[in-house]
């Protein structure tokens, strides 16, 4: 059974600075809340939201509006608003051929981004997470410069991640296995006193995907989702009611390596059929009769997706054919999950995006035969527009998330 | 975003009224804890354990033990445990081919039982919930003579429910579809002042498998496990973290509905390949060359596991075929959910529990070669050991978990 912790006077205040900031941070732009709009809202009483909401402003998480013009009797109420200013959080990702890092504020803007093209991330794990820090340096020392106060930091990693003990467990795209990420990033001098985490690529795309904020052009994803990501490999980000799913072990959503045909052709991870072995790169540029380079010098196929997309809007007939049956398994193997998780939508992200127009009519084909609920409730099919940086905006955004679910202890510190 | 409500003093109370159960209840039974034990290890203060200990006790959530005998200085403490004397809830659940009720006290132990073997439940909703509700009235009689206090009763049906609508919205193998449950049966005036549930049998089984108690013979499954469930379909119900994984809808674990072979069988959702089509009763008679009867009359097919259990006992070489493909199909599938879900067991419950011995093998060689993280971390295999009334007994649990998670509601009424 679960363990239950005790409650105490102090988790009151902790739990409702939460609250006043979860309203404030979730309020229509164009309707920022007032400390009286708060107390209605919320219930509590007026007096206890602006104890609150003063501590709010005083740790820099939330900012006034200047006041509306009066209108009338009395003194318009100010909105708030979360600012900025000066709370901010540190995103760094291993991409397939390249590094990049960001430096988000707590409104999710973007203040700093730093990125090295063409590194090899199958290389020496010292090296890679060595070349990481210093592009996190960079970006920190620009966030700095702005007043910023950076609060924490995540790396965004591909494969299984052991994210309480801070290690990469085993990562086939890389050919890493067991390396202690955190250790190795806290030799950096710059990194030694930051609070850092390390979470596996999809997991924090599909965070960043919750992040997006809503445009006309692109309404914000659902609530829950399956986010499809992956550059060379094909990864699963699931979010349920509005959060991340982790599974037991933060190991959910292997989408890649969910059997599309049992017989069918051998993955990179030694199983016969799985989806990698239809809709991974390598799989497309073969069935396509493009050459396919060798998987040790991943760092030049960074290109393939925007190549492949050429192709086929050129109407080459290999790439043609080999989006239909990538598209084919793709429907496949996201039956399986929806059926499985009792998600409302589809979210094609990663490498899948781009190439979209090709993959999502014989995709929902496959949704609509396959999916018990589907007759129901037909499953949302969407295009991420969170682009390539998703994964480095959801591990600043995780960092974000903390702060918003738990402020009272960033006001203490 | 999630809304998060304010707390007030009053959650307090709750809250911690919810730990001091939750202690109580998970205590192992050698070492009750008494008062002092409680304050010990929860960080509150004797006094404030006392009193809510004392609200517990009045409301017969819990009991004292007789004191142990006197060994030194001072009084001995009383140990505290559930109490099995009061409180108590009511399982239904409507079988393949029966119809079977419980009574379980806060212990979780079966007071009173009933069934109605032999009905058709692809019949009326009316005719078939009105039988239940006789069936929950006889039982509900048998609590009442012992004293036993029903806080609430929960239905385990087959399908997709909108248990926040108390509506099954559709069952292939009953051949029901939007049925309000809890209308029809609230019409019934032995349940109209009873608070009512109904939920997914599968998810409802998963329960029961979470509040199976732990013995020499029988370890209590783990706490992240997908259960493999049904008796003429094919059910899952997910636990992570030591409760049930409902989705977004609470449609989630619909296991039988992943597809194995997207060109293989067609199965009775009209898609193709599902593992329903190689591992369902009718897929396993066929394929063994065993009469199948129709649809129509399943009230008659549930001696089925038991039937084709010993045909596999003396070799039948069809039977034993057709569970060789049975097991290898549940591999392929199980993979699928074990690389989304990330759960740490399968288990298997409903007719694949004693079909056991034959689908082990087969299905524990696809999870061997099919589990990403599996050659880290082995996916456990098991077999339940709830047995045929896994539905209705977690159907209990359902309510008496509701109790153990808010006390404070039962104490105030």
């Amino acid at each position: 059974m679960r363990t239950v912790e005790p409650a105490r006077q102090r988790d009151l205040r902790e739990r409702n600075l939460a609250t006043l900031l979860e309203r404030v941070a979730s309020a229509d732009p164009a309707a920022a809340p007032s400390r009286a709009g708060l107390a209605a809202v919320t219930g509590m009483s007026r007096a206890t939201v602006s104890a609150l909401v003063d501590a709010l402003l005083a740790g820099g998480l939330i900012e006034e509006l200047p006041p509306p013009p009066r209108t009338g009797a009395g003194r318009p109420a100010n909105g708030l608003r979360l600012s900025g200013s000066r709370v901010a959080a540190l995103g760094v990702e291993l991409g397939a051929d390249h590094l990049v890092a960001c430096v988000r504020d707590l409104t999710g803007a973007v203040r700093a981004r730093a990125a090295v093209p063409e590194i090899d991330r199958t290389g020496s794990p010292d090296l890679v997470l060595g070349a990481s820090a210093d592009l996190a340096a960079d970006v920190l020392a620009q966030a700095a410069e702005q007043g910023l106060h950076v609060v924490g930091g995540a790396w965004a990693v591909p494969g299984l991640v052991d994210a309480v003990a801070g290690r990469l467990r085993v990562a086939p795209n890389l050919g890493w296995r067991d390396v202690p990420v955190l250790d190795l990033l806290r030799e950096h001098p710059v990194l030694a006193d930051l609070p850092l985490a390390v979470d596996n690529e999809a997991a924090l795309a599909a965070v960043a995907e919750l992040w997006q904020p809503d445009t006309p052009d692109a309404p914000a994803a659902p609530q829950s989702f399956l986010l499809v990501t992956g550059e060379v490999g094909i990864g699963g980000g699931v979010a349920l009611g509005g959060r991340v799913l982790r599974g037991q072990r933060g190991w959910s959503g292997e989408l890649g390596h969910v059997t599309v045909e049992p017989d069918g052709p051998v993955c990179a991870c030694g199983a016969r059929g799985c989806l990698e072995a239809y809709a991974g790169q390598e799989a497309l540029l073969g069935r396509a009769g493009l050459p396919v380079r060798p998987r040790t010098s991943r760092g030049a196929v960074g290109g393939t997706p925007a190549l492949l997309r050429a192709a086929a809007e050129v109407g080459h007939p290999g790439v043609l054919e080999a989006l239909g049956v990538a598209g084919r398994a793709l429907g496949v193997a996201l039956s399986a999950a929806v059926n499985l998780l009792d998600v409302d939508a589809v979210v094609l992200g990663g490498a899948c995006a781009p190439l979209a127009p090709w993959l999502v009519g014989p995709l929902t084909a496959e949704l609509e035969e396959r999916v018990l609920r589907g007759r129901l409730l037909p499953v949302d099919v969407r295009v991420s527009a969170t682009g390539a940086d998703a994964a480095v905006m959801g591990a600043a955004a995780l960092v974000l998330q903390d702060v918003l679910d738990a402020p009272a202890s960033l006001l203490t510190a």
